[in-house]
């Protein structure tokens, strides 16, 4: 199959290398040209604009930073929009809005395209070793269509309802990190003005009902002062940003998810730390 | 040897029943006397104050309620420090506060007494199956003359410093407890305004990188909503209170924590639903 590829940033590199190694033709497209260097080496061919990537593909996958980003490849000029033709299908793997995803459904449903999205977790590692967690929206025909290409790139691929679905999910996702890393960090901080043996803390606490991934994880590299990005904090910041306006759409009030925002704006915007991981909130405290 | 247990409510009585199986002889005392009946049956002496306890022991447990019944218990006129001799040991299993468990043990070290705090965790099914997580404060020497009787009733045995150090670690841990349960909470409470699939939203993101030990447990007693205490949300409330002044008392602001300890005073305090588990906190949510 014919397949465009669209952001090549970490997790989309490692992604766009599972399909090219799974035997799939790629096309791809990246703002900074040199990031698909690694996969024109592999065999892909560059495109010059996502409109030219969309006129030589049957399914299309995005993955990119922004919303707003999202938006533009799909929607302007030379965007996907512009270059695919009927049936032809289309896929973002940008954890993005879900209002976004209802309207790039809509219009590719109107132009007999089929769209889902599909935001994924599990980090670099998940993209390179092909174990993501892959959740979907859309229609269900559609997802039956391409389940076997999710395969080749996730482990656990879950379809969750209509346009949109998967996005709300992968926010139902964050707002459960939210809450780990923010006992995380705090824990931590105790623990640490306490003048306890951290170490000692984070194998105690992690071994009990206190057990999670974001301990597991982070905690030993935090007591490294490792704060290279797993996640970004910008864009886990991005991510609170759309559940809440979301929950907010929903009439729905989450304090804990939005105290958890806060922090991390603060982090952020006011420590200018956004490009370390999500670990890195520690560092924002006073 | 001689062992005093003071407090058999769920977790002591469990605990003390794992006493005697290992064959040692107890001597016990409980506020409301019916709840050690089974422990007098399988052949504790049941003794009418903590003193009288104290009398007959050369180590005493306690594991009663909040903060000010452990200082009842220790420094009351029929209190336990009024009945007990030099050489002996006093171990607090409470989850009290830190400047508490350093009070009883300048006392008890001015009259030759041994004092350890030991809060644990693990809940009620950890008491019976002693498999427990004891977090131990006090002098390294008289852990070490206990550890071999904190393995018959726990699992992982760990000692943390100087006295007060059991009771920071376990505000550690209920801190971390504190980000799981309130990201659990919002993240169900999104997700069902979302008109996800509550199974398959706690499969997907229980399976990743929001993996955390309250989802997988509480998670699904929620989704039948089944509210019954593993652990009553008044107790942890006054768990989150002890820490968050001990953190003040640090000069350490923990805002994340201290949002959680407003939802639960809601739930608590003005819900009324202090008797439900701690996974009730989705109840006082609007």
């Amino acid at each position: 199959m014919q397949i465009g590829f669209i952001g090549t940033g970490v997790m989309g590199n490692a992604i766009a290398v599972n399909l090219l190694k799974a035997g799939h033709t790629l096309t791809v497209f990246n703002r900074t040209k040199s990031k698909t260097d690694n996969l024109v080496n592999l065999g892909a061919t560059w495109a010059d604009s996502p409109k030219l990537v969309a006129q030589k593909s049957d399914l299309v996958f995005t993955m990119v930073g922004m919303p707003t980003d999202v938006e533009n490849v799909y929607f302007n000029d030379d965007g996907i929009f512009a270059g695919l033709t009927a049936n032809k299908t289309v896929v973002d793997l940008t954890t993005s809005r879900p209002d976004l995803a209802k309207k790039i459904y809509s219009y590719a449903k109107s132009h007999a395209i089929f769209a889902l999205d599909a935001p994924v977790s599990g980090g670099d590692i998940g993209a390179k070793n092909a174990t993501l967690t892959i959740m979907v929206g859309g229609e269900l025909s559609v997802f039956n269509q391409i389940e076997a290409i999710f395969k080749e790139i996730g482990q656990t691929v879950n379809y969750f309802g209509p346009a949109g679905s998967g996005q709300h999910t992968k926010m139902a996702n964050q707002i459960m990190i939210a809450g780990t890393m923010t006992g995380l960090t705090e824990m931590l901080l105790y623990a640490k003005a306490a003048n306890l043996d951290l170490n000692k803390v984070l194998a105690t606490v992690g071994g009990g009902s206190a057990a999670n991934w974001s301990l597991s994880n982070y905690g030993p590299r935090i007591l490294k002062d490792d704060y290279t990005p797993g996640f970004f904090a910008r864009h886990f910041l991005k991510d609170l940003r759309i559940a809440l306006d979301e929950a907010d759409k929903m009439n729905l009030t989450l304090p804990a998810t939005t105290e958890a925002k806060r922090l991390y704006e603060v982090m952020v915007d006011e420590c200018h730390l956004g490009d370390q991981g999500t670990q890195g909130l520690i560092n924002s405290y006073k």
